[in-house]
């Protein structure tokens, strides 16, 4: 394949797949494609290390990473992220959940050290991102930077932009991609309300050929429900130039997902990725749990707004892992979870899809009986 | 074209149309797909008509009825749909929501009349159902039946394969579509979330492949979110045989919404069809107005089972109609509804959509940097 994205990039296919971890994202990379380092939650020095280890692996190809560089920093940000500030009936609720169902509360000589720790990682300043960046533009085979949170500001567009880094933005709806290209953007990743994460509510279906004429001729990557070949293919037909997959890679024995989470995933269905505000306080797509039913059910109180919901999640989720609580164990995943059902190898993740997606491809005509 | 879907109706196109609008369906049989009476509500001699008035318009061309043939009645039908027996907080709620916008009652001496006339609408029992078959099977060029819940019964299924009848059914999740593949049903429409009406919350890009395997070699229609023919070639993409399309003929000048619906469907955009409990009971996919936004609001009371839910808005649509408010009318639409933005016809939606079908698929090998 060689289509105006891999020229764009030098890659030998126009798939740009997306994870936190760095064996992954290498991975994505050697097979031919773009491998995208999520850096949610890294520190400076941990983000320098991953990069360097990703430098290591890839020779001279080309690879990516995610910042989060809102415009508004106070959406996401607080430097005071104390948990005494949560409303006590939230705390109260959440504790009684977890009491009820046997998990044993943190040890209370370690619970300070270990919720500090957790709290830490929800930091975000203006400060802090740039010193993300710095960190960024040592690694010269970083080719793209993607934005999760709207387009990045003007200054650091221009930096990324004048060390030859292309800069892409995910969107679930139209609107924002136009201010994407506004902005000067290089490429958005439409992502339609069956991705992992946090989503919109417009599917892939309908938002990417809204995107894709919308931004003409910006390329697009079409996000959310990519799982396999034929929906590689449908995202070609819908007017996408590339593909950009998340949920994909965490079936692989390259994930660092617990193996306990990896069985999970592979018995769920489609329907068992649910849209919750019970992670973050913004809707996101997250594996069904007894604790993502808690948050829906009658006598739940509503989740708090953005960064405090993750505040009052840091214990729950502590709790929950430390006592290997299966039945509440949760996390992001998309709707083609129904189709991960046993371990795999990145590289045998691409190849199915590339060999789905070629006959695919070689089978439409016959298909819609255009020949016959 | 020419599929295993146009030899099995003798049609010129896999393009299924649902309406339950006798013109929309006879313009889509006339040229050369396969119009579906959507016959909800119809009484036996109002369906006689407009099966007769069809039969007028297409020659010998095949056209199809969807049926409500569920194989529990109690799910949908009760003979005594009394409003008095409705919650007393939910129709103060809703008349004070009502109230509070300026929408009038209903006239006392017209009330009752009006309200009988709809609630008889709502009733469903068998002895009804076989009724509107009895008339279906007195109409020759009717070719396929829809079940919309569930597979029919196996008396009436054995009844119209015996008249040389296919029988499909709508499903929005796998282990239903392999329930009609039990059945012996003869096709699946395999029905993404995005779509109007009742849904699940699977979407089209990860439903219908999953279908499509799970059935295999039974044939699937794709429906929810095809509004144009880029969308139509992702169907056959993700393994459809042929497309099953429903909003997209709300605009066109053969239906008979009303002028003023249709000036709201034009404006909306594809977020703007939501799924919403405030109809039926169940989740259903239709456009957002202030009335469906009332129902997700803080105080508003949890909707009703079907078919109360129904009856509790038998005099609210009633009021909302007769006066026109037009912030608070809605119908079934799915999401393509952003794109339909402008009066058409069934012929040209059709042409149009067979044409960007066919420019798409030329130009897939291309777009994807196949052949470079």
């Amino acid at each position: 394949m060689n289509n105006a994205l891999c020229q764009m990039f030098g890659i030998e296919i126009p798939v740009f797949g997306f994870s936190h971890c760095r064996n992954v994202v290498s991975e994505i990379t050697r097979a031919g494609g773009l491998g995208c380092l999520g850096t949610a939650y890294y520190t400076p020095e941990l983000l320098e290390m991953e990069l360097k280890w990703i430098d290591d692996q890839i020779g001279d190809k080309p690879y990516g990473v995610n910042l989060l560089l809102p415009q508004k920093y106070d959406v996401v940000g607080d430097t005071s992220l104390d948990p005494d500030a949560l409303p006590k009936a939230h705390v109260q609720w959440q504790r009684s959940l977890l009491d009820s169902a046997g998990i044993p509360p943190l040890p209370a000589e370690e619970r300070d050290a270990l919720m500090k720790e957790e709290l830490d990682r929800l930091h975000m300043t203006p400060e802090f991102s740039n010193e993300l960046l710095d960190v960024v533009l040592t690694h010269s085979n970083i080719k793209l930077v993607v934005s999760a949170l709207g387009s990045p500001p003007p200054e650091i567009l221009q930096r990324l932009h004048a060390n030859g880094i292309k800069v892409g933005a995910m969107t679930g709806k139209v609107e924002h991609a136009l201010k994407h290209k506004q902005a000067g953007l290089d490429l958005v990743i439409a992502q339609g309300t069956e991705a992992a994460g946090h989503t919109g509510v417009v599917t892939s279906m309908v938002l990417w050929p809204e995107v894709v004429d919308a931004v003409f001729p910006m390329p697009v990557l079409a996000a959310g429900g990519i799982g396999r070949g034929r929906q590689m293919a449908a995202a070609f037909t819908l007017g996408a130039q590339g593909i950009w997959c998340g949920s994909v890679w965490h079936g692989t024995r390259e994930s660092d997902l617990s193996d306990e989470m990896k069985q999970l995933l592979f018995k769920a269905r489609s329907g068992d990725a649910v849209q919750t505000r019970s992670k973050t306080g913004k809707p996101g797509r997250m594996l069904r749990s007894k604790f993502t039913d808690a948050w829906v059910q009658a006598d739940a109180p509503q989740p708090l707004p953005m960064p405090w919901q993750s505040v009052l999640n840091v214990e729950a989720r502590l709790r929950i892992d430390r006592a290997r609580a299966l039945d509440y164990m949760t996390c992001p995943v998309g709707q083609i979870v129904g189709s991960i059902n046993q371990e795999s190898s990145v590289r045998q993740v691409i190849y199915d899809m590339l060999e789905e997606f070629a006959d695919t491809v070689e089978g439409l005509r016959e298909k819609a009986g255009l020949d016959a």
